[in-house]
């Protein structure tokens, strides 16, 4: 089904009660996402889709879900959106719709096919488990089961087959768990997997160049009143991150483990093995915040078994679904501009792009054509949270 | 010789002058460092000591000269300012002394012991030797004459040995040549080198997150203009840069190579197996600036011939001379902040310190402890260019 956009499509929030809900960066991606947009609009509202309900729909992986949902002409039989009590009773409009948003509670999963879940790590361990007992299939965004041995983590372009006992139609009363990887994972192996595939990664050596969006949408907020703040001369107000994010950069904010590595690092090495399924690939990981508003890059060392030249590595990535190559590494790097109110030229870019940006280069004094440098670039909200985990409900089907 | 520091003493330039030089960067961080300085100052001007001239003394990098060379007490019998015909003429205020900045000619360099050049590659090739030829030893900044096979490439604290025979007593009629290496080799150096001593570096793959203050002080006022920018809602300001950086994060802009690595990168490659005499050390790099100030950070993982733990890592880094080493990693982080206007606190921390900071963990899936991930974070006007080289002129005392 195919409608004209209409000027509120992706107004998800109603004029009315957005300004109540202190949420600007998320807001203002909005705004960018109107104009970005394509004029013609899909609405998966349709008495055969499954019943879906978003959880934390307010934040800022809850907006992208949405958007997502609508791009991709979702199919829906109706949508519940959840949040916490501050943000119940508050109004949202969604493909033409308005919906009241409503605080999550044990029985919002009533009648619920897919529960889209992104509310943070103790939310889904305490609703995810109520979710599932009450039969929804839950796609959980938190890192909260990705590591429990029978909850599939999966990226749909890369191990589908983990999941592939999980199905809409297949269900028997109980739900399922589906776990979205974290999304430094999910960036690093959209562009690292093709290649392992062909040439066995041994060893993968990961720095990360963070955006604030991978804290949420209080922390873009807090970036962009720092930043004014640091221009202004003033004090930056540090109330997410321990210290000043504007003109800086700090080891991404997770615990730190006793080995000296947090645990964002420490996610890139088990998820990866997880999801290659091959526990004796070598990773280790460096996580670093640096003061961009939204998409995450990675500058990767891949080791392989076999010998893997750059041209061969190129037509690979080429051929890989969901993997842009771009030949001139200034524009690739360019795709990991944050998602600022007002550029909408680079905001078209990069940040609602759906393909994660690659470039690579041989890793010159490799022995034997055994080494490759690349550089991965992605939306972190949209392939590193949003969208996969909407791949992955696609697949439920 | 000690006095009480003047209010003048680091107002560089005079306070008629400075309005005309549109270098806002180089002049916020000049006021700051005047309330980060110590209430006694030690004054170099003295008969004995050598006469020395700063070429580019206007740029970011010749701003710090004048400061390190007052912060060191470095001797001098007298001092020229030289820089292009556009200051020519400005005054500056030096240790008390005002000065009139030259134009750069053949001639400046009549009579000068020690030159110490930050004025471009293309000004180092035309007056480097010019220099050497009137007598002068110049210290040089720029890569020009960094691979020449008879140009001393020096870091004081790795490889003092290759200036041996260079010094301001032994010269006959004729000048000399050394350079400094790039910002990148020299704060990554300083940490990996009392490491490769003791264990021997096989392979080391670097990733940078480079700050504005590496492309001169126009750049550091850029990143500061298009942020203001980016905030008003307006188009960026690209003029040192192709893209914005604001908010952004791009490959370094040196030029690109057929092998697909730029310039920087390769420096990091070549230079480093030029200071450590080993042609053998596998090194890959991948170089990207971020929109910090004034600092360079760097991601670095090793693999060496030998067994290293941790535990013994950190003893030898702590014993090292020119390195800090932060436990908690967070704060070894922010040591990469920028040195903004209006951040004393910041700026205190970080951008006026002469050690490279260096936090070490074990690269935990390599096999017998024969890896270890380095992250170090240096001030790179400070010892990634300006300390470095003034520390070199010292040892030709
Ligand atoms: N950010 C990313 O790109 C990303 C990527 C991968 C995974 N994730 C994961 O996704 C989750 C959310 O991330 P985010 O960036 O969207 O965070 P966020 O912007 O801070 O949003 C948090 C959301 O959780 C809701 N929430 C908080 N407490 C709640 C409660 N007690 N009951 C119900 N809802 C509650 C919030 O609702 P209110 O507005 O009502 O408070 C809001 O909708 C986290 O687990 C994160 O690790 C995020
Ligand atoms: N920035 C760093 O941290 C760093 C580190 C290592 C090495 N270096 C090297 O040091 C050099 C300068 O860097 P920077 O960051 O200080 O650059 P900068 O801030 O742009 O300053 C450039 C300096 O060169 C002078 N100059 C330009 N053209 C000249 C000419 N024709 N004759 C005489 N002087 C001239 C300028 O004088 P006017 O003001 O009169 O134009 C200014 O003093 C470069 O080679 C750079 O690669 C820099």
């Amino acid at each position: 089904m195919q409608v004209t956009a209409s000027a509120h499509r992706v107004h998800l929030f109603s004029p009315s009660s957005s300004p109540a809900l202190s949420l600007p960066s998320a807001k203002h991606c909005r705004c960018r996402y109107r104009n970005a947009a394509a004029t013609t609009v899909r609405m998966g509202l349709r008495e055969d889709g499954p019943s879906v309900a978003v959880v934390g729909v307010t934040g800022a992986v809850g907006q992208e879900f949405l958007r997502v949902l609508s791009d991709r002409d979702f199919p829906y039989r109706n949508i519940r959106l959840l949040a916490s009590r501050r943000s119940a009773g508050k109004r949202l409009t969604f493909e033409d719709r308005e919906y009241t948003i409503e605080e999550l509670r044990p029985e919002s999963f009533e009648g619920i096919d897919i529960a889209l879940f992104s509310a943070g790590g103790s939310i889904s361990k305490e609703f995810g488990p109520v979710a599932v007992e009450r039969g929804s299939i839950v796609v959980d965004n938190s890192s909260a089961f990705r590591m429990v041995p029978e909850v599939p983590l999966v990226i749909p372009e890369v191990n589908p087959g983990a999941m592939a006992h999980i199905n809409l139609k297949g269900r028997s009363g109980k739900g399922a768990l589906i776990a979205n990887p974290n999304c430094s994972t999910i960036i690093c192996l959209m562009a690292a997997t093709p290649l392992h595939r062909h040439a066995k990664v041994v060893r993968m050596v990961v720095s990360t160049y963070q955006a604030a969006s991978g804290a949420g949408a209080a922390a873009m907020e807090e970036l962009l009143q720092q930043t004014h703040e640091v221009l202004d001369g003033k004090q930056p107000t540090c109330k997410i991150f321990k210290q000043q994010y504007a003109f800086n950069l700090f080891s991404h904010n997770a615990a730190v483990l006793s080995n000296g590595y947090n645990e964002e690092e420490m996610k890139l090495v088990k998820e990866t093995r997880k999801i290659w399924n091959d526990m004796d690939v070598k990773v280790t990981a460096t996580c670093i915040r640096v003061p961009v508003m939204r998409a995450h890059a990675e500058s990767v060392n891949l080791q392989f078994e076999k010998p893997l030249d750059e041209d061969t590595a190129r037509r690979i990535l080429e051929g890989a679904a969901g993997v842009t190559v771009i030949d001139d590494r200034i524009q690739s790097l360019s795709y990991a501009l944050g998602c600022h109110p007002d550029v909408r030229m680079h905001y078209l870019h990069v940040s609602n792009k759906d393909d994660v940006a690659v470039d690579d280069r041989q890793d010159l004094p490799q022995d034997g054509n055994q080494g490759l440098d690349i550089f991965v670039c992605g939306d972190q909200i949209r392939k590193g949270a949003a969208l996969n985990a909407i791949q992955i409900a696609e697949k439920l089907l």
